[in-house]
């Protein structure tokens, strides 16, 4: 646990408010946190890990709200060289290594080193190529990232603008960037870090275009890191958040690079000039679709930062009373803090069974894809598009909605909250627009009902839009509400109303001679409901049949249960026009369901800071004031105050330079 | 207009696409533009003070993006400095201090000096009082702010802990801080700049509290600005943003001030130690009031700014097409784009006809408090409350939903619209927290719904309450749905059947049994749902009756007219539930709404441009690469990515720090 944890010079003892809470849990929070990590084997890991990062200061980073972004990224690239020594130390294995990425945040600057260089050389080089490259790469004897956006040009991959254009006389690309759009830009690790780069351009071959393929460029010199001739590179400039990383913009003149350079595993350009393809892999799309799967737990993870520190700061925090006079009562006893509080609570859990289920739904397709069967890649395609668009788009308004729910002080750095929303607002747009992505399941979605209709019988997540479940609601008391298959049952029902409806609008459009693009246009706001409908009753059924099958004893169970209600409950109050208009369920049913969402708040009310406890997220990791285990908000608050540079100085200099003009009255001509 | 704004060396040919969409329009953008600014004198003297402003390099600020939290205060205290000198020397009106307050986006240091402390003093101080300090205060011999929250205690005054306690022996106060929670902690300008302030303390006279007071404690030397003794103060850390304040906070330990710097005017201590009030000033509630109403124009300000970036960049950016083959699409021209960015722009419209009406109100109701009669002052506190909370939520989200409308680079700081959220986000928790704030005016509404019953017949905004309106929908066919009557008729029938539904079943929950502060608790969540339903009726009205008494030529009454149509069907549409549930509308209805809203989509393209080029905003004022008035967004960005700090050297230092080891096989060990 993390109850030991000590943060500068602030008293250990627990807020007698917050243990009060602890000791009323009506679960066994090791139980649970065995079961969120994997078991207790891997719980036992993770804290070792912990120790280890966190004895070292360049982990503890006490001062990250007062660093400038340059601050930030160099502490991040020591991070970075920090944890590949000891990787290599100690021998982790991959999953060691991931682990310690997770518990830095992915405070780091060589991520895609890691993340896209190397596998991205295993998955496009032709073995020839990868003996030649992985160990420059796995040795550090080269830093390489993955450049493939433009200024211009992100979802488009076809409209990229960059060329490689082959030299037959020098058996050479000349790699170039026409127009300012066609600059390389937001590549991590590309504007000060990187020596080499996996950069996407199109293949120009005797004036011909030959499409978008990957080439290695050299980037900065090997002896003194200045860039090579013809490479202008540096520094995107600040963003919202992830200064660690050196995001980079990329133009190249002229630059010419070995034929040999130019990644050829799926396609080939001969000495001759002859190009050639070697049969289209389709494990390219699969570790796309990974890193969307990924994005599921980091999106979790920053939700669960959230959740522990406005949870831990609600039970702290006093504030007012319901009945004048007597003390001020904890906010967390106020039903409108809980209703901020819960459904995020729940979603914790909610998104923890959605990432397992799709990681091995991952790695299932993954193992039939690279045995050349594609048979699930579609499927996989539009469940992790959509999930990645629900997840990232939920997570940042339940984090700022836990923001909030701390009051001011939520404005604060140092409360936390604040900078887990900063990153986790990178992940809607990231890797697939959410909008793209809905979309792109809403594809997937109506070539289903199409299949349907012609009489097939649906596979997979999908297999709902077989035919209409002619479904009346069976709700009768309000202990129906809680009964989490009727919930899935009412999600499933919506979700074919809204997916079909918007297949018949479609069709009816252009059946009376609408276009198709046209029709797909003027339809899209529908279509992209029709994504998320579909995401939201796969994230209920994920949850739903996790807590069914979880291995865990009574009392966790029934916890779990009621999260899992309150999770599906919420989803429906607050969409409630969709469940009605698809006569999912009935105003009376609603009012029903309304209620016992209401009373699920009061129920978990004694569990909630036990239940993010058991996430066991370290002090170091939530880097609040707020929100830190012992409770010891307010002293947290003004020891870090302290820190503040611009209490260096009891008169700051601004004073000299321009207040006193002002109080001595030499600044302003008398009235 | 801002055409002729010319940012460093970048190119002022207008782009193209956004020219052609400028030439489109099919109203007069000077006639929206005076409208807006309250006339042509107004619209003139804004852009005169702004070729004022803008002329001067402190006002550019060019390099906003890259400064540290103490750089940008210190250049914030530089432009209070140069306001207060010019307001002088060209003897300004307050009107035209606010305007170029505004201007400046309020990135000022010493605000609470012009707008809590002299105003603290003028409505809080004796004639005798004021005679002594206002002079002070006006001439800047002393810069002053008002410290109310403390650490510990925000919405509930009635608990704060600063005490003062007479010395009747001394004829002094004696101010001090008994814990770390009541130590001061929020008030701008407390931490380096103030040299007094207003402090709210509970009066202690003889052991007895006679509650809260205000105090004018100096909190620093005149002579050279050291904390006075028993004074720390400091400035409280970084925060989301608006580092141009500096937050501070305050201790004093036995601080010893004359019983004369109590500000008397509505309580006196006398030299013999005895209590008195002199009647109690509503005029003080009215203050109070009058920053929520600021708050709802500072929220428009903000989302204009985020709708003139994120439409003229949706104009600009090409992105895919929908029908293989030909020049990428427009991003403005995709319906999922368009529900992204015209539902805000809407809501621009709207907010400013609330905050003229809601001003307007409060100048009538504040001319009545400060004349004795306080007839009008439970109303507009109700509103006030609502409004704020409304307008305050909406905006944060809609300015989100602009900012991922640009795509990843939205993520960017120099894109503009993080910068815009991170101010918005103070919004929602200051000056009343929103869920408080809602709550406040539902218990107005408990209260009114009761006086109905009893027969009472209802007055302003709440008259809709006084009894059933029988409604039953008119909307047969979909121009129906074009109608604001209608539409205004539907929200009354919502927030009628909402507020009399959530009376009833809080009368039910007490009739039951149920202690009155236990019931409240129990129905929180659709008291604040009350409270909420209640402001959008309110706002849907201030829209509707504006466009109706706008003194303009029909071409732009068309445009006005969709844009209110556009705002309350979004308003439908995305709490269809309510809606629903209340009968307000029937399902088949709900789908004639919902395809008029999205045909208002296509309907208000043409125009989206201009609209928003009347809001006038400056290129300065906006300070993004990507709304400029030009257009050139992509040659803005790289201008911007060349002044970022990290790209100084073509080699950074963290190479000769970190990577050289590493790379040269020194940091690791062999494999």
């Amino acid at each position: 646990m993390a109850s030991d944890t000590v943060v500068g010079n602030v008293s250990v003892a627990v807020n007698p408010d917050l243990q009060k809470e602890r000791d009323t849990g009506t679960f066994d929070v090791r139980e649970l946190s065995q079961l969120l990590h994997g078991g207790p084997e891997k719980l036992m890991r993770k804290r070792e890990l912990e120790h280890l990062l966190f004895s070292d200061p360049v982990f503890q980073d006490a001062e990250r709200a007062f660093k400038s972004k340059e601050e930030i990224y160099e502490l991040a690239v020591q991070k970075s060289v920090k944890l590949f020594e000891w990787k290599r130390r100690y021998q982790w294995t991959e999953e060691e290594f991931d682990t310690a990425v997770d518990l830095t945040c992915h405070d780091l600057a060589l991520s895609l080193h890691h993340s896209m260089f190397i596998p991205g050389i295993e998955r496009l080089a032709t073995d020839e190529q990868k003996a030649e490259w992985l160990p420059l790469a796995l040795n550090f004897k080269i830093i390489g990232t993955y450049a493939q956006t433009e200024l211009g040009h992100g979802t488009n991959l076809l409209a990229l603008e960059t060329t490689a254009t082959f030299d037959p006389m020098a058996d050479e690309f000349v790699m170039n960037t026409p127009k300012i759009t066609s600059m390389k830009w937001w590549p991590g690790g590309l504007g000060k870090s990187s020596t080499h780069a996996i950069v996407l351009a199109q293949l120009v071959l005797r004036g011909k275009n030959y499409g978008m393929h990957p080439f290695i460029v050299q980037l900065r010199s090997l002896e003194d890191h200045t860039p090579m001739p013809g490479i202008t590179v540096g520094d995107i400039g600040p963003k919202l958040a992830l200064q660690n990383i050196d995001n980079g913009f990329l133009m190249m003149n002229n630059v010419r690079i070995p034929r040999t350079n130019m990644l050829m595993r799926n396609a080939k350009v001969s000495r001759d000039g002859h190009f050639s393809t070697s049969g289209s892999s389709k494990a390219n799309y699969a570790t796309m679709i990974l890193i969307r799967v990924k994005i599921l737990s980091w999106a979790s993870s920053l939700l669960v930062q959230g959740a522990t520190t406005s949870i831990r700061y609600s039970a702290v925090r006093r504030q007012s009373q319901l009945k004048p006079g007597g003390e001020e009562m904890q906010i967390l006893s106020y039903q409108s803090q809980q209703y901020k509080l819960f459904p995020a609570l729940a979603a914790t859990f909610a998104y923890h069974f959605v990432t397992k289920t799709m990681t091995a739904v991952y790695e299932k397709a993954y193992e039939e894809i690279i045995g050349g069967n594609n048979r699930l890649l579609a499927e996989l395609h539009s469940q992790s598009s959509c999930l990645k668009a629900l997840l990232s788009e939920e997570t940042c308004v339940f984090l700022e909605t836990q923001r909030r729910s701390m009051g001011g002080h939520g404005y604060m750095l140092m409360a936390g909250g604040g900078a887990y929303l900063l990153s986790a607002m990178t992940l809607p747009t990231v890797e697939g627009e959410n909008t793209v992505l809905y979309q792109q399941t809403a594809r997937y979605l109506m070539k289903q009902v199409a299949n349907a209709l012609s009489g097939q019988q649906l596979q997979g997540s999908s297999s709902y839009l077989t035919a209409d479940p002619g479904y009346v609601c069976p709700i009768k008391e309000v202990n129906d509400c809680r009964n989490t298959r009727i919930l899935l049952d009412i999600y499933r029902n919506r979700a074919y109303g809204i997916v079909t409806g918007t297949a018949r609008k479609l069709h009816a459009d252009m059946t009376s001679g609408m276009e198709q693009h046209v029709a797909w246009n003027n339809n899209m706001i529908r279509l992209v409901r029709a994504g998320k409908v579909h995401s939201q009753y796969y994230a209920v059924e994920c949850f739903v049949e996790g807590v069914e099958t979880a291995n865990v004893r009574p009392e966790l169970r029934t916890v779990l249960h009621k999260l899992c209600c309150l999770y599906a409950l919420y989803g429906i109050s607050s969409n409630s026009g969709d469940f009605l208009e698809t006569e999912s369920v009935t105003v009376a049913q609603m009012e029903m369901l309304r209620m016992v969402e209401h009373q699920l708040l009061a129920e978990i009310r004694p569990d909630a800071v036990s239940l993010v406890d058991a996430f066991d997220m370290h002090d170091i990791t939530l880097h609040s004031a707020l929100g830190c285990y012992d409770g010891n908000v307010y002293e947290r608050l003004y020891q870090s105050a302290l820190k503040e540079p611009m209490n260096r100085t009891q008169v700051h200099p601004v004073y000299y330079k321009h207040l006193r003009g002002l109080l001595k009255g030499s600044t302003l001509s008398k009235l």
